[in-house]
């Protein structure tokens, strides 16, 4: 199965802002075992979005688009896709009350242009939106899947992950399962070094290094028939880098330095505490994004 | 005259890296009056890459690719650029002699398959490449001009303003000219119904909204023959629009709320306070990083 990625939005076209959504998108798919075979940025254009959308289904079995949502008139991607694929916009009256419910929420007044955005295509798989206004949606229709999110990765990371991501995890034939290790203390350059001969001894799981800010991530991925004999092949894998690494391994998956730092703290009932001068803050502020930290931080 | 930028990579398309050289090209390309349709991602595919290609030159003046220029069997953009366009490569001993002069200055010494980097197009313009080992090159053929440039930022950025910029700037006969307005405490649809029969009489200059985390931005775009007239035509329209919006408009440009906030301050002799418990140092991370802050902020 593959899949294309078209970013909608002028805004893309003038270098305004990066196009990040390719580049979580293209991961998450990667993930899933689905692949990538071209990414498209496209302006809020009806005729050159029309033309990209109609190569993309001709050449990929799933079409993402992402932006052009918006409640003003530049923003055209859901009636574009609605016009190419033959479908009618109805009102959807539970994404309606959604809208009203957000902008109460925000004691704000919703402006009527933003109905436009509760308006979806007929028959479609409603993805609701529990970060923004605009919500996205499923279309199965012939050979295609066509899925609709909204720009702003705020609202389109949670959306994909909530309902796209278990939606193609069903469809997907493999298994992809994979677990990252992060590291602190060493390059990535010299870490690629101390792991030469298990990096090139790598098929099935694969090993790969990304360097972040301040940390370096390993992640070690399996694509096989099921979780379990993925998990499998991985951990001799990690035992192996562990082994060499040892305590720069600091934590795994998600888990931020901060993080790993204050669950030692509370576990060792140990208190904290800061004095800034250049840093002005930023420290405690990551100090405290972790719940219970006030235990230990005053 | 309009442009479209294809950036070659399997990388990209698994989401390993972001697409900057994209967001790079496409402001500088948008400040020669050169318009953006469209820009697309393609992987290390040879049959993939020739159909990216072809569809490109059909419906742009000018295709830039970026990447694929590597002296590995993956890379494969030149190759498939000589045998779309028709025209042989040929070595070109100075590029030869160059990435020589490079591999001594690193004290390594030259892999055989770097040679490879020194065959470009016969009858192309070569762009030098004076932070790394592929030279870039320009071929001018039918009605296209065809841009082949490195993929690495630090090597592609370099080349781009050093030999491209100057080679388009006397192709282009516009200047773009564009101003940002800051507005902080309005939505992106009030604001339309606030601002809609200004929005809808645009044409020269174009107004586009656009809505960021906390505020939204109204870019003013000016297309003529010199900065000076484009901003003759942008000062009226900006002021209709603070005519409206008062002090929502907080600021212009890369100015940030927080900047600012601590300009005024600053200028005011003030001095500021914080007690924070969410947000746990967040706000005064956010006012420290101003230059100067410390005198009102202690």
């Amino acid at each position: 199965m593959n899949a294309e990625i078209i970013a909608v939005g002028t805004e893309l076209l003038l270098g305004q802002i990066l196009n990040t959504n390719a580049q979580f998108l293209s991961v998450e798919l990667s993930n899933l075992g689905i692949d990538v075979y071209f990414q498209t940025v496209v302006g809020d254009n009806q005729k050159r979005l029309e033309e990209t959308l109609q190569t993309a289904l001709k050449r990929a079995d799933i079409v993402i688009l992402t932006g052009g949502l918006g409640p003003t008139k530049d923003d055209l991607t859901k009636e574009t896709i609605a016009q190419v694929l033959n479908l009618q916009l109805k009102l959807h009256q539970e994404s309606l009350d959604k809208i009203k419910e957000f902008f109460a929420k925000m004691h704000r007044v919703m402006a009527s242009n933003n109905e436009k955005q509760a308006f979806l295509p007929e028959g479609s798989i409603i993805l609701p939106n529990n970060n923004g206004t605009a919500p996205g949606c499923i279309i199965e229709k012939d050979n295609n899947i066509v899925i609709m999110l909204p720009g702003p990765p705020k609202e389109m990371q949670p959306m994909f992950k909530e309902y796209v991501y278990p939606y193609l995890l069903k469809k997907s034939p493999y298994t992809i399962y994979s677990k990252v290790l992060r590291i602190f203390g060493i390059g990535e350059s010299s870490l690629e070094e101390k792991l030469i001969d298990i990096f090139e001894n790598q098929s099935n799981p694969t090993i790969a290094p990304y360097a972040k800010q301040g940390e370096v991530t390993l992640r070690i991925t399996a694509k096989c028939e099921s979780e379990e004999v993925a998990k499998g092949l991985i951990a001799p894998v990690e035992e192996q880098i562990r082994n060499r690494l040892g305590i720069m391994v600091y934590g795994i998956e998600e888990e931020s330095l901060e993080e790993v730092t204050c669950k030692l703290l509370m576990e060792k009932n140990l208190t904290l505490a800061t004095a800034e001068s250049c840093t002005g803050g930023l420290l405690a502020e990551k100090i405290t994004s972790t719940p219970g930290i006030s235990k230990c931080f005053h």
